[in-house]
């Protein structure tokens, strides 16, 4: 039976709060030094960087999705908790000094400002190797399908994706502006990706053989939905920084930042998300999701202030 | 039908070197840019990071290992691949100036050098995950094995294994000297169990179905002979710099350094090591793989001089 009650996003987030972060916690080392003697530290800085809040999207996304298609939340968990390390791990690299050098995340020291450069390198080595190691072990999946998870994550994660999204944006800082479609090719990669992993996890949580074009479709809409939310981002740091440091808006470009604002401006990016988040929405109607936690969670992606 | 013909150590390192390289050149970044535009940059990193030469020692146990068991080389290659590309990023994150802040690596300037500290970070990074993605895709192995090896190979890669192992290295660094326990329990998080996933990996690409009593002695095997490697490393660190520097042996001690020369004398950390290397002989002997290339490499990892 499909879960798709009306809902809001604030009430959809609620709901997977809890097992979500149950799940975080569940596979890091214990909080008592003593479960954990080999390095007390790195023990520490690892649930700082995993545990330390965060809105929670992308396995929010996922559990979503599950129940969504009918799924039971419990096999969700663990494959959206897997996500969630990554995004984390990958905050944690892109906060230190020879990356993006911010000092401050989620209202608090960065990981190497909280410790140390180090163990900000280890927790984010560490972070992602546990990924891996949550979704070989995910309870009430078949092995086929955790193998298929492993697959879909690195795929995301790796190279191909996150990690040369990341890279690709380092190449283009400075440089002559990026164009639309390559903008767009880096914030696949760098962002995308995950939003749509976290999608399929859902999926093939509810559904470990659902059928390819299902799968398809929900894999676009996740695509959609990361589209949206970076260029969301984009937009709020902007008229974040209009409002708060009087920097006229579009100023980002002569910093050689790439943003959707800088290349195309505010009022193209902002109907760009909405018609993004048409997009996303016009594909829950086809697969008969809309009204569902994936409609409230795309809307308020888009329609969010911070 | 098992292989265990006699052979020298240069002999078996020789036999598997091209299929191992060929394996670890197939799952990275094609050399021509225009196959990886994302960001040129990157993949020739990765390219440099992990082909740039190196013993390959864990990916020739594994090779030996699934040989010596009567298995197809084929079948060991990807997760010998595998081990090989965590041991990689390991060595580029460990060079990084916040962590051992290490120039030269084989010989060439270490990746952080000959590019940057942001396309090392990433380069790390997506070593790893390629790790578990080539994992998944194994040819030739049942998807439980496929699985089974994702999970082996990240409890020995996180924060249990490698990554606690490097974090406790670091807490111990300039402070009191650990007890030869403690040592020996951070070698092998640090190293030896990379060394000892080789050797599952080897037998589980032979024997998918090995019975756990073999494996285990095969486990141990693979524990003892890290071990012994990890002696015979700070063994040589200590001679060579006599050698080299004209400092006394066990220096490294005043330096803050935690090995097992400065713990227990040079003298006594030879003999440890020629212990170590009698019980891994012996259980070789006792699963009928003595006079093999796995009891060859055993020796030469003891034995050798650099």
């Amino acid at each position: 039976m499909a879960d798709d009650g009306g809902a809001s996003a604030e009430a959809v987030t609620a709901r997977f709060a809890a097992p979500i972060e149950d799940a975080l916690a569940r596979h890091l080392p214990a909080p008592e030094p003593e479960r954990f003697d080999l390095s007390p530290k790195l023990a520490e800085a690892l649930r700082y960087a995993a545990l330390g809040g965060g809105k929670r999207l992308r396995p929010t996304i996922a559990c979503a999705t599950c129940v969504s298609l009918g799924g039971q939340l419990e096999a969700a968990v663990d494959p959206a908790a897997a996500i969630e390390y990554v995004h984390a791990y990958s905050l944690v690299h892109d906060d230190l000094p020879a990356m993006d050098d911010d000092d401050l995340r989620r209202g608090r020291p960065s990981c190497h400002i909280a410790f140390d450069e180090a163990t900000a390198v280890l927790v984010g080595d560490g972070l992602q190797t546990l990924a891996f190691e949550v979704l070989a072990d995910a309870p009430g999946l078949p092995e086929a399908t955790r193998l298929r998870m492993v697959r879909l994550l690195a795929d995301a994660a790796g190279w191909r994706g996150m990690v040369g999204g990341q890279a690709c944006d380092m190449d283009a800082t400075g440089a002559p502006p990026l164009s639309l479609t390559r903008l767009q090719r880096m914030h696949a990669a760098k962002t995308g990706r995950l939003f749509r992993v976290a999608v399929q996890f859902g999926a093939l949580s509810a559904l470990p053989d659902i059928d390819d074009r299902r799968f398809r479709h929900l894999t676009t809409f996740g695509e959609r939905l990361g589209l949206a939310f970076q260029i969301v981002d984009d937009v709020l740091d902007v008229t974040q920084s209009s409002d708060q440091l009087g920097k006229p808006a579009g100023s980002d470009a002569a910093l050689g930042k790439n943003t959707y604002p800088a290349l195309v401006g505010l009022d193209r990016a902002r109907s760009l998300a909405h018609d993004t988040l048409s997009e996303a929405l016009r594909i829950l109607e086809g697969l008969g999701l809309r009204h569902g936690p994936l409609d409230a969670l795309a809307r308020a992606t888009v329609e969010r202030v911070r």
